[in-house]
C-alpha cells in the first residue's frame, strides 16, 4: 500500500521532471522513499539519474542481452536488484557494513561514497580491469613514493621570505586535497558526525569525511577500495556519450605536464571530432568505426570496443587501459616502457631511487614491461589505427614516434647532464630537495612540460604546434640554453 | 498608402532572407523605411534581428506574460512603443535628445551608439542592477586611477632603447582602444561629421565617433550612460542562448589574469557543459535546474533566474553580479571581500594608495562589504550549488576554497616581502614605477596571474591543473625562485 | 557479369556499412574492385568517401549545374569519368605515368599519393589559384632559405652539452617530418619497394615512400606537384563544412608563432560562432551572409565564395587565399605587405639576407606588393566586413589595426636595436646562428610569437586578452625589460 503510494507520488514527480522514465520500469521501495525527499532537495541529481540508462532499464532486461551490445559484464546479479531500476537506494545501501561512512538515514542505511566496489555488482570485468591500471593507484604512487613528496613540496608547500631564503612547509591538507589528490583522489576517512537541521525532515546526523568531496581516479574509498568510476562516468548520468567525449579526459590530461587533450584537439584526428562530432552515435554499443564516428575520441584508441562494418571486434573494451600502450610518454624524468605493475611506488630504478629510470636514462627493466608485451600493446592499438589508414602509413607514424621517444630522451639526457654538473659544482643542492630550486625547475620544465608535450604531439599525429613552438622543441631548447647561460655566469660569480 | 507598400517590400524582403518573422507582427513605419535599404547594405544585421525575440513580439504582448517567465522588467512602455515589434527605429531613433552623436539620416533623428538607458525603456530592472556591478563603471575604474595609469604605461606604452635604458611613452589612443578598453570600454566622443557617397542614397554626413567601435562593458556612452547590454547580448541577435554559454564570458575572462573560461572549461561543470549541452534549453526563462541544463554555466552561477524542478525559485536574476559574490578574487594585489561601491576609483587603502588592499595585504575594510554581506552573498551562489551537491560536498568545496584565499594570500605577502627587500635596498625604483622593469614584471606575474589562476581553479572546484602545473602553484613558486635568485645576484654584484 | 557480380557484392557492402549512397549512382567497375576488399580491410575510408560528395553525384551531374552553386571549375571533364561516382580508382588511378609512386595493384595501376593535379581534372580553378599562395610553396619557402635553415637547427637540432657548451646537430629526418614539414609538407620520395603479406589477397608488393605520411600544405608530390588539397580537406569525406568550420585551420595556426585559431576563438566573431553554428549550414554553395551563417569563421573571410541575401557575390571564392591580404602579419621580423611572389625564397633585402624586411625594418619593396595591390586586397577583405558592420565600424577596426602593424613594427626595431648592440659588443654571436644562445632566444619570441599575437588579435577585433597578457603587450615589454636585464649584466660583468 505504502509502496503503491510511493510509486504514485513519484509518478507525478517524473512527470513533473522529465518524463524520460518508461512507466512500466518499476522503481523498488527504497528508491522511491528517496526520491521523495531528494527530488524536491536535488534535482539536479534526479533529474540526471532519469535521464540515465540505470532509471531505464533493469539489471534482469540488461543481462538477457547477449554479443558486444552486453553493458552488464557481471555473469549474475543478486535476485533482489534484478527487477527494479538502479536507482538511489540500490546503489547508496549496497554493501552497508564494507562501508566506514555508513549512516543510518530515515531507516536505511547508506553510505555517500559509491565505489568501484559497489558498481562491480554489475560492472566486474571492468572494475578489475582498472584495479590494474595504473590510474587505480594514483593514490599511493604519488603518496607512498618520497622523491615525489619533495616534488609536491616544492610545488605546494607553502612558502616563507626569511633570512634572503624561500623556506617550504607543507602544504595544508585542504591544499592538497585542490592540488594532485584532485587528479591522483584522495584517503577518505570517517572524522565524525554532525548533526543538521534539514528542511524536510528536521535534525538528522551525517557522517563527517574528509577529503571530501573526490572524484579522483585513485581515490582510497571508505571501504578500502580504490578508484572512483566517477571521475569518467559522471555521478547520476552514467553517461557513455560524457565518457567518450574527450572533455572528461581533459579534466585531468590538458597539461602542461599530460598535455593529451591540447593535442588532441589540434591534431588531425581532433579536427575531424570537432567538425562532425554532431551527427556521431556517442552512445552505440559496440562502436563501429565509420559507422557511429569518423575519427578517434581519447576512449577509442584507449579503452571502447570498437568493431568494424563487417561486426568485427576491432579492440576489445578494457578499462586497464595501459594495454594498448608499449610506451609510458610521461617522462620521469624519461619516458619508458609502461610498468609492469599498476602499484609503481615499488619499482627502484639502479641507483635505488623510486623511479622507473636512472638519472643517466637507464631503464628500471625488471619493473617495467618487456619487449614482447611492448610489441602485443603496440599491435593491439595499431589494429584501431589500420581502419582508416593504409599499413605504410601506420608504419611511417609509429617509427616517427618511437624515434621521438628515443630523441627526446636523449635531450633530456643532455638537461639532466647539464644539471649534474651544476650539482657537483654545488651551485645547487641535490640532496635537500632536487626540485626547489629555481635552476632545478627550469630543469624540471624539460621534461615535465617539454619533453612530454613533444611526445604528446607525435603520439597523435601532430598538429597545433605542439611539437615546436607551444611547450615544443622551441622551449625545450631555450630552455636548456638558458641552463647553461645561468651556470657559466654563477661558476664565473660564485 | 506608403506605410503599406513599406511593409510589402519588406514583407518580400523577409522572404528572401529567412522567413523567421511571423506575418502578424507589425513593423512600425519608420524601421520599415530602414529595413528598406539596410537589407540589402547590411544583411547580416538584418537577419540576425530577424532571429531575434525582438521581431517576434511587440512589447504590449511581452507585458502581458505575467512571473517568471516575463523579459521586459519595466512596469510599463511608452504607448508609442507597444504595439509594434522592437525595430531599427524603435532603438535607434529613441531619446534623439539624449544621445550627442544623434543625426538626421533621410527624415529620421538617429543615433549609432545605442545604450543602457535606451534597453532601459523596456529593461529597467537589468539597467539598474548592471549600474550597481564593477563592469559599468570599467572606464573609470581603470582610468581615473592613478597607480592603473602607471600599470598600463608599463605594458602598453611604446619602448625605446636609448642610452642603454628601456624608456616608456605614453601608447596612442588607437592602441589604448584595443587593450585594456576594449573590455573596459572606451569613451565615446562625437569629433565631427564627415560625408560619405552612399551606394543607396547618395551622399550623406554621418558623425565621426571617437572610441568608435567598442562594445566594452564600462563603455561611456554619447549620453553619458555607462556599459554595453552588446557587450555580451550581441548585436541584433540579442541571444539569450549566446549570453548563457560560455564563450560570451570568455572575450574578457579567458586569462591569464583573469582564466575564468579556461577553468571552467576544464572544470567538471565545463566537461558536462561541454559534452551535453546540444540537447540542453538555452532559451527557457527561467531557468530550470535539471530540466533544462544539467551543469551550469557562467551564467547559471552569476546572472540567470534559476529555478527547480518544483518551479521555487532556486536564485533570482541579477546584472548586479557580485551580489553572489562574497570575494573578489582578482587580487590586486591581494584577494579581498567585494568593494562596497561599483565605484572602485574611490578605494584608498591605509598608506594612502588606491588600492583595496595595502601591500602588507591588509584590506582597506572601509570600502569593502563586511562579514554579513560576504555572508549573505556566499548563502546566496550556494543556494544554486545544493540543487546538485550534498551539503556536506559543499561545504567542503567552500572550505577549500576560502583556505585557498588566505594561502595565497600569504604565498603573495611572501612575494611582495621580497619585492619590497629589493625596492629598500635599491635595486629596483618603487617610486617612478613599480612595474615597469624586468624584476617588478616577475612580481606581477606572481599576483595577475598565479595566484588568480589557483584561485579561480579553487573556486569551479578545480580540473585541467590550473591550480598546479597551468599557471598554478608550480608557476607561483618557480616565479618566487627566480625572484629571490635575481635578488641574491644583484644584490652581490650590484 | 563480373561487373555485375562486384555491383551486387558493393551493393550489400554498402548496406552494411551506411546506406548513404543512392542506389541509382554507377559505381565504376575499378571503384567497385577496390571496394570488395577495402569496404572490409578500411571501413572507415570506405564510410567516410560513403558519406562525401563524391559518391552521390557524377561528374557530368556537377557539370549541369549552372551559376554560384557550382562546385566543378573545370570547364570539361574527360568523358571516361563523367558517368561513374568519383571513386578509389578515379581519383587513385589517374595519370599513373605522372606519379613516381604508380604500383601494379591487383590489375589496377595505382597511386598513394593523389596530388592536387589530379584534383585538377574537376576543380581546375581552385588548383590553379593554390598554386599563387603561399601555401604551395611551404616546402622550399622555408627549405631553400637558408638563414631560415639556422632558426630550424637552433629549434629542432640535436642538443649535447659538452666542454660547458651546448652544442647543435642537425635534426633526423623523421624529427624534421613531424615539426616545420608537418605543416610546411614534406618532399616525397620513392626510396623502393616491401612485399607484405595481405589478409584478403596474400603476399603485394607496395613502395616505400620516403615524407609519408603526410598532409602538409606544401608537400613535393611524387608527380612533382606542390600541396595536398587533404590538408583542409581532409581524407575521403572531402567535406566542405569541415573546410569551414574554424577546427581545420587550427592544425597549423593556433600558435604561439600564429596564433589565429586562439585568438579567433576568443573574439566576438568566435563567440558567435562557437555558441550558435549548431544551427548554421555549413554546406551551401554559394554561402549566403545572415542566412547560412551568421559570423565570419576563417574560411569566410579568406577563401568561401559570399553572396547577399539578394544574391549578389560579395567575395568570389579562392583558393590564393593571400588575395584579400594587404598586409603579412607575421612578422620575418617585421610585419610587411605580402610577398608578390609565392616562391618566397627569391626575396633578399637591402643587406642581401632571404628576408622581407631587413633588421632596421626597411620592407624588400620590390619582392612585396604596393600600395594599389595593397589597397585593391583591403577593399576586397572589407567587402565581407560591411555586410554586418557600418562603415565607420570598419574604417575605425581598419586604422587600429594598421596602427597596430606600424606600432608593433616599432617595438620590434627597439628590441632589434637592442639585439645588435649585443651582437656589436660580442656578447652573443651573430655570425654562426642568429638564433641559438639564450638571449637570442629571447629576441626571437620578441616578434615571432609577442608581436604576431598582438597583430592576429588586432586583426580579428580583439578578444580574449591576446593584445595584453596572452602572449601580447605585457610579454612583448617584459622580454624587452629581460633581455635588458641581461645586457646590463653582461655588459658589467663580461
Amino acid at each position: 500500500m505504502k509502496n503503491a503510494l510511493l510509486v504514485l507520488i513519484f509518478g507525478v514527480l517524473v512527470l513533473n521532471v522529465d518524463g524520460g522514465l518508461a512507466a512500466d520500469i518499476p522503481v523498488s521501495e527504497a528508491t522511491a522513499e528517496c526520491l521523495e525527499c531528494h527530488a524536491s532537495i536535488h534535482p539536479g541529481i534526479v533529474a540526471d539519474w532519469q535521464n540515465s540508462r540505470h532509471s531505464k532499464i533493469t539489471p534482469k532486461q540488461a543481462l538477457a542481452v547477449d554479443g558486444p551490445a552486453r553493458k552488464v559484464s557481471s555473469k549474475t546479479v543478486p535476485d533482489n536488484l534484478q527487477s527494479n531500476t538502479v536507482g538511489c537506494a540500490e546503489c547508496h545501501t549496497l554493501r552497508p557494513d564494507a562501508h566506514a561512512g555508513t549512516f543510518e538515514h530515515n531507516g536505511h542505511d547508506i553510505h555517500v561514497v559509491v565505489s568501484p566496489n559497489d558498481c562491480a555488482t554489475c560492472h566486474s570485468s571492468e572494475t578489475g580491469q582498472y584495479s590494474k591500471n595504473l590510474m587505480s593507484h594514483a593514490y599511493d604512487n604519488l603518496d607512498a613514493n618520497k622523491l615525489y613528496h619533495k616534488l609536491q613540496l616544492s610545488i605546494n608547500g607553502r612558502k616563507e621570505f626569511k633570512d634572503g631564503k624561500i623556506k617550504f612547509d607543507p602544504a595544508d591538507e585542504a591544499t592538497k586535497a585542490e592540488t594532485c589528490y584532485y587528479c591522483h583522489g584522495t584517503r577518505l576517512k570517517v572524522s565524525g558526525t554532525e548533526t543538521r537541521d534539514t528542511e524536510l525532515a528536521g535534525e538528522l546526523e551525517f557522517p563527517v569525511i574528509e577529503g571530501w568531496p573526490n572524484q579522483g581516479v585513485g581515490r582510497i574509498n571508505l571501504d578500502g577500495s580504490l578508484g572512483s568510476c566517477a571521475a569518467c562516468h559522471t555521478r547520476h548520468a552514467f553517461s557513455i556519450e560524457m565518457a567518450r567525449k574527450p572533455y572528461t579526459c581533459k579534466e585531468c590530461h590538458v597539461g602542461p605536464d599530460v598535455p593529451a587533450f591540447k593535442v588532441y584537439e589540434a591534431s588531425k584526428h581532433g579536427n575531424i571530432y570537432s567538425a562532425m562530432n554532431k551527427s556521431w552515435d556517442f552512445n552505440a554499443v559496440p562502436w563501429t568505426i565509420g559507422k557511429d564516428f569518423t575519427a578517434p575520441t581519447c576512449a577509442a584508441c584507449h579503452i571502447s570496443l570498437l568493431v568494424n562494418t563487417d561486426e568485427e571486434v576491432v579492440s576489445e573494451r578494457t578499462h586497464q587501459m595501459n594495454n594498448r600502450l608499449p610506451w609510458r610518454i610521461f617522462g620521469l624524468v624519461y619516458a619508458h616502457p609502461h610498468p609492469r605493475s599498476p602499484d609503481t611506488s615499488v619499482i627502484r630504478n639502479k641507483d635505488g631511487q623510486p623511479l622507473p629510470t636512472s638519472l643517466d636514462g637507464e631503464f628500471a627493466a625488471q619493473y617495467l614491461i618487456d619487449e614482447k608485451e611492448m610489441d602485443t600493446r603496440r599491435k593491439t592499438m595499431q589494429a584501431a589505427c589500420l581502419n582508416c589508414h593504409g599499413t605504410s602509413w601506420v608504419k611511417g607514424q609509429w617509427q616517427r614516434f618511437e624515434n621521438t621517444i628515443r630523441q627526446t630522451n636523449a635531450e633530456i639526457l643532455t638537461a639532466t647532464d647539464m644539471m649534474r654538473d651544476i650539482w657537483q659544482k654545488g651551485l645547487a643542492d641535490l640532496k635537500a630537495n632536487p626540485f626547489d630550486e629555481a635552476i632545478e625547475k627550469k630543469w624540471t620544465d624539460t621534461w615535465q612540460f617539454y619533453a612530454n608535450t613533444i611526445r604528446f604531439a607525435s603520439a597523435m599525429g601532430c598538429g597545433g604546434d605542439y611539437g615546436v613552438y607551444a611547450d615544443g622543441r622551441y622551449q625545450l631548447t631555450q630552455a636548456l640554453l638558458e641552463m647553461n647561460d645561468w651556470r657559466v655566469l654563477h661558476e664565473k660569480f660564485r
